[in-house]
């Protein structure tokens, strides 16, 4: 195996090392992912053995991305099998592995006790995320899906995004990101992510929504092959009731549908907030949501371990579980694999997707 | 049979009418509920048709409040059962009755059209609530069940109240209520119902949080027969996440929460929005929401006609459907009767539930 070279994350202009057509390539073989492993006190290193080592796993090449001492702690104490053909240093040329690698990001085996927050395992977690984005950055790999990380680690470890979609906007210098929740039955796009309420429902303006409800819909086309259905919520109860409840969906949520539908989107609302999930499904391809809660609380109350969330305008793939660090059940080996699988496999759908026409 | 005196709903204190014992009565025979059709342009008149002939409907002698003419014209056009023994003018003392009645509120027969608002329905609608709450308040009912109204249907009939629970709020000089949501695996608080989201988060203040909670719990302990264990919600993603996104929870659900800890309630908090849903299975008999949506998203999506809407601090028990008038479907057949029957047989479990002890 000859070691490919990593370039490092930069503003999403940097030039493919690879030099096989990745356009090509991306039907006929299975995409190559890499996963962090995420905040090795939590339960990110208990899903990753267990997820890797499940045969659904092989619907994509993968490449984990984490400390290997700690996997192997985890793997020997949760009595879980190795799912890795070799551990490396660098991502290797071969282009057909039937089993996992492990690329260690060698912290230098600080001792991590689960469920415990320090600053050591959010510097792991961090350089997991920032070796994935640079491989995917360099396309060295076709995407990237991520376990989770804990904010308080991180920020103990000097990194101080609210999460793994701005940190990774940050570190490819995307400008406009999209939080997104796949579901089997719809999606759910975000118009604001980790911020006050109160905050949030400041930047509910009429450009701002319109500008979102744009980049969001021409992204997801790309994955649909169409352009999707799209449900806008409401904020207030009962979408304000004319006015009676709050201002906002007169003043700037209606507009935005209004100008949006001039652009040729199939976009209706302002649904009822407490309707528009239920209306969703068969009728909508993706509801568009106004503040974290509003899609986080249906999604992962109803969809759980089966929802999945995307980042949208990334300069690649990423998916990531839909659930946290889970520190309280950390070491115990109970944790569900579930929701990774379900990533995997959806960074698959998404790398497959056709490349976007040229001048778009 | 001899007609019962019928009061006007006043101030909750009015003179029971009933001379019979209805604390020890209330666990020998059937509750007698009052049941409102609610818009007679809505579903109500056919789910309340569908609803009265089924079996489960027996759990309680029940006498509908609606336009006859109305209900004959559904019953006709949708060749449903006429599930009622008699029409009549006043509640009959006779006590064993097997089939409902129905209490013709007389309307004079208006040309009404399913699907459509007016000011006719909206009258027949706000004058059936009116004489259900009378029959509540004078005890000649135990308690009523509501089917949906509309509420733009009211405001054209005269009655501005949001929502039910306002306006029974209203009739009954009741100043403090809360609507809960009933549904399987637990039921769901709000501190405040019909308002503007800005209107609702500026509420979120410790004293009204705390009053609230004490509210609450002493309702619902009654029902549960021992003090409900209670998760806050928090407001903000994450709980914000120790003041990082926003101030509510630090300066206001935190200390409201160790208050009531104080006297002696089973509450905890703040929860994550968006995992307060998934920790209340099986943890806590009760979700303490701050506002409309944080708790009818999640409730409506995931149990939908299983939910049950029920008021709490009226001087009678209420519950209603967990739906709204859903006029794109009215007159067409297709609605489903399963939220009123649940809302009966949750009115039955309430009418049965222990009466507060003296001095309470």
């Amino acid at each position: 195996m000859r070691a490919r070279g990593e370039a490092q994350a930069g503003n999403g202009r940097s030039e493919p090392v690879r030099t096989d057509s990745s356009a090509s390539s991306r039907f006929r073989e299975r995409p190559l992912l890499a996963v962090t492993v995420g905040d090795p006190c939590g339960i990110g290193p208990e899903i990753v053995l267990k997820g890797l080592a499940d045969e659904r796993a092989a619907a994509a090449r993968l490449i984990a991305i984490g400390d290997e001492r700690n996997l192997r702690l985890t793997s020997r104490e949760l009595r879980l099998k190795w799912p890795f053909a070799a551990v490396v240093k660098e991502v290797p040329e071969e282009r057909r592995w039937d089993r996992p690698l492990l690329r260690d990001i060698g912290s230098g085996g600080e001792n991590l006790v689960p469920g415990q927050v320090c600053a050591a395992a959010g510097r792991i977690a961090a350089a997991s995320i920032e070796k994935a984005a640079a491989l995917a950055s360099s396309r060295v790999v076709d995407g990237i899906v991520t376990a989770p990380i804990h904010k308080e680690a991180l920020s103990l470890a000097g990194v101080d995004d609210p999460g793994h979609t701005e940190m990774l906007a940050r570190l490819t210098g995307t400008p406009r990101v999209a939080m997104l929740f796949w579901t089997e039955d719809f999606s759910v796009a975000l118009l604001t992510t980790h911020m006050a309420l109160t905050e949030a429902i400041r930047r509910i303006r009429k450009t701002r929504i319109l500008e979102q409800l744009v980049f969001v819909e021409k992204e997801w086309s790309r994955y649909l092959g169409r352009r999707p259905r799209i449900a806008v919520a409401g904020l207030n109860p009962h979408s304000g009731e004319g006015g009676r409840f709050g201002v906002e969906e007169e003043r700037d949520i209606a507009p935005a549908i209004e100008a949006a539908r001039k652009k040729g989107l199939l976009v209706s609302g302002p649904v009822p907030p407490d309707a528009v999930f239920g209306a969703a499904r068969g009728n909508f391809d993706l509801v568009f949501a106004l503040y974290h809660d509003q899609a986080t609380i249906p999604v992962k109350f109803h969809y759980g371990q089966k929802a999945v969330n995307v980042t949208l305008g990334l300069p690649f793939v990423r998916t990531s579980v839909d659930h946290g660090t889970a520190m309280d059940i950390a070491g115990k080996g109970i944790a569900s694999e579930e929701s990774l699988l379900q990533a995997i496999r959806l960074a698959v759908r998404l790398v497959r997707a056709p490349e976007p026409a040229a001048g778009e």
